[in-house]
């Protein structure tokens, strides 16, 4: 039990009454004295008072919060996606409630429990959830709105489009006007929406081409370096001229593993990636990517949820943010 | 305002009590019919029922929460440290409030105040705070017990110690074993108390070789890749045989500015960090570096404060974590 620093010490310090402490510090400050108003001002910072949040959570019935759902907080795609919710959050004196669930189903389920617990507002989930629809179910019936992003949704809902689709048929374009015609394919074992509309965008566009690529060429792994790492001697035995990585995480993993294997990028193996993530300037080569905008799909997401809080009955909002190829050194122009 | 279903509500639909469910729910269900209480927990289910946590910590006084700030999620080795709180923290039924703070005192504040206003029951500060006593006033005239990590306490308090001094040592020893004497240190600008220790220990052993660094010598910027990379120049000019940047984000900054730059690593200059996050694999060459042990660190911050929580008079803990050098391919034997 904390003893935090309540109204009454405030007024007894000041020698007012609790309702003179309360009516100042609220701004109705007319009614009294400068003197007054000073005096509580200053005794409110020296004493550290600072006004009890469960209390009036209880009375609004809202932790004035935002649940946060991320798979992977060590991924730098997610850390600039929750300070772009932060940004917006903070601005509307809301805050995020950070949560990694590891792709692990408990955690997923204790810290969506712990949202709903805590009176958050709504929620954004980026992870892949096991259930859609027992998420939906609870969220529902608890009357709190939820945005996914990077997933299918139950229903028709608040959408942070970033076209996946098209960012797949950017890179297969690009990698078909470098030459490249026998392609080894890198991805995540338990694929989320976004991912899978990414390979879509890149097989359809190689098909259409009539250089379709095989199922065998696809390999599936965890969606980090350590899983891009793991799988790279597999990829070499397929003696493709290039490989594309799901995103920049898996990339970075076969990075390393290629030149541990030694090889070298693009000379005897070219590899795109996805996301465009700060690493991707560091590593050598750098790396060729498509740029998402992950600052400003973290705050869409918080404004939609926040305007979906304020009025439950809006329409539906799409935001639509741009993508684009973000060219660099690892892959060569093989004709 | 979220429409939470109620107790009301779970007691109407099974046509019972809300004392019956209250009972029930809090298991002390021998007084009742399995069937009834097998309803109970069925409609719990059904209808989505959490118990609402606000008016739960209005009477206890206790969000179980723990507020926690650092300078930058983005760095992986945060990453590791928030998941050793999170991971204690849940064992124990609390939640971590996670704030990155970007070293803006604004931000700073703005979060601190939040942390008291939500009821956190502790906090543990990993960000560098521009004024410490501000702080310790502020959250001890509230009663939450907070602990400070890579930094100077005001007074005398839990700590977890990873001897930084010690590592500066083990650097500076490799190093000058390996044959280097001339130096460049990349550092932060505003240095918090575990990188001052980290370069004393460093400094101190090369004077002790008479092999004196000049204060020209030690370069600040901001601790992050990108302040890394802006230095480059700097410090290439210095003519060095080594770089001991004081921390890995910092050299794998620099590992892109001396790529540019055309030289090689470490036939032309060597480079050590310090950290050991997963990036330091990934890089070409791999980075020779200290180990901290960032998940256990942040375990042990949660242990720590929730025996603080538990017992504001117990006697001060200090908790002491090896470190270690990991070789790797980034220093060249000179002699």
């Amino acid at each position: 039990m904390t003893k935090k620093v309540t109204i009454t010490d405030l007024a007894r310090r000041a020698n007012v009454s609790v309702t003179t402490v309360s009516q100042i510090l609220n701004g109705k400050d007319d009614r009294f004295s400068d003197k007054t108003v000073k005096k509580i001002h200053q005794l409110q910072k020296e004493m550290g008072y600072v006004p009890d949040f469960n209390a009036q959570s209880l009375i609004r019935r809202s932790g004035r919060t935002i649940g946060v759902l991320v798979p992977n907080i060590n991924n730098p795609f997610f850390s600039h996606f929750l300070r772009g919710i932060e940004s917006v959050a903070m601005e509307n004196g809301y805050i995020p409630l950070i949560f990694g669930s590891n792709n692990n189903q408990k955690l997923e389920s204790y810290y969506l429990f712990e949202s709903i617990r805590r009176a958050a507002d709504g929620m954004i989930i980026a992870s892949a959830i096991s259930d859609v629809s027992y998420i939906d179910n609870i969220l529902n019936q608890n009357g709190i709105p939820y945005l996914l992003t990077d997933q299918a949704p139950v229903a028709e809902g608040d959408q942070v489009d970033v076209n996946n689709y098209h960012g797949g048929e950017i890179l297969a374009n690009y990698l078909i006007q470098k030459g490249h015609q026998k392609v080894a394919v890198v991805t995540d074992q338990h694929p989320t929406l976004n991912l899978k509309q990414r390979l879509a965008g890149f097989l359809d566009t190689f098909k259409s081409h009539q250089l379709s690529i095989s199922a065998d060429r696809i390999i599936e792994t965890e969606l980090t370096k350590l899983g891009g790492y793991h799988v790279t001697d597999q990829v070499l035995k397929m003696k493709s001229t290039a490989i594309f990585a799901l995103n920049d995480e898996l990339a970075i993993g076969l990075y390393r593993g290629i030149h541990e294997a030694g090889l070298k990028i693009p000379d005897d193996i070219s590899i795109v990636g996805y996301d465009d993530i700060d690493l991707t300037e560091y590593v050598t080569p750098t790396l060729t990517t498509i740029h998402q905008p992950s600052f400003e799909m973290g705050a869409s997401a918080a404004r939609l949820i926040l305007a979906r809080i304020q009025d439950r009955h809006r329409a539906f909002q799409r935001v639509a943010l741009p993508i684009s190829l973000v060219e660099r050194q690892s892959v060569k122009t093989l004709n």
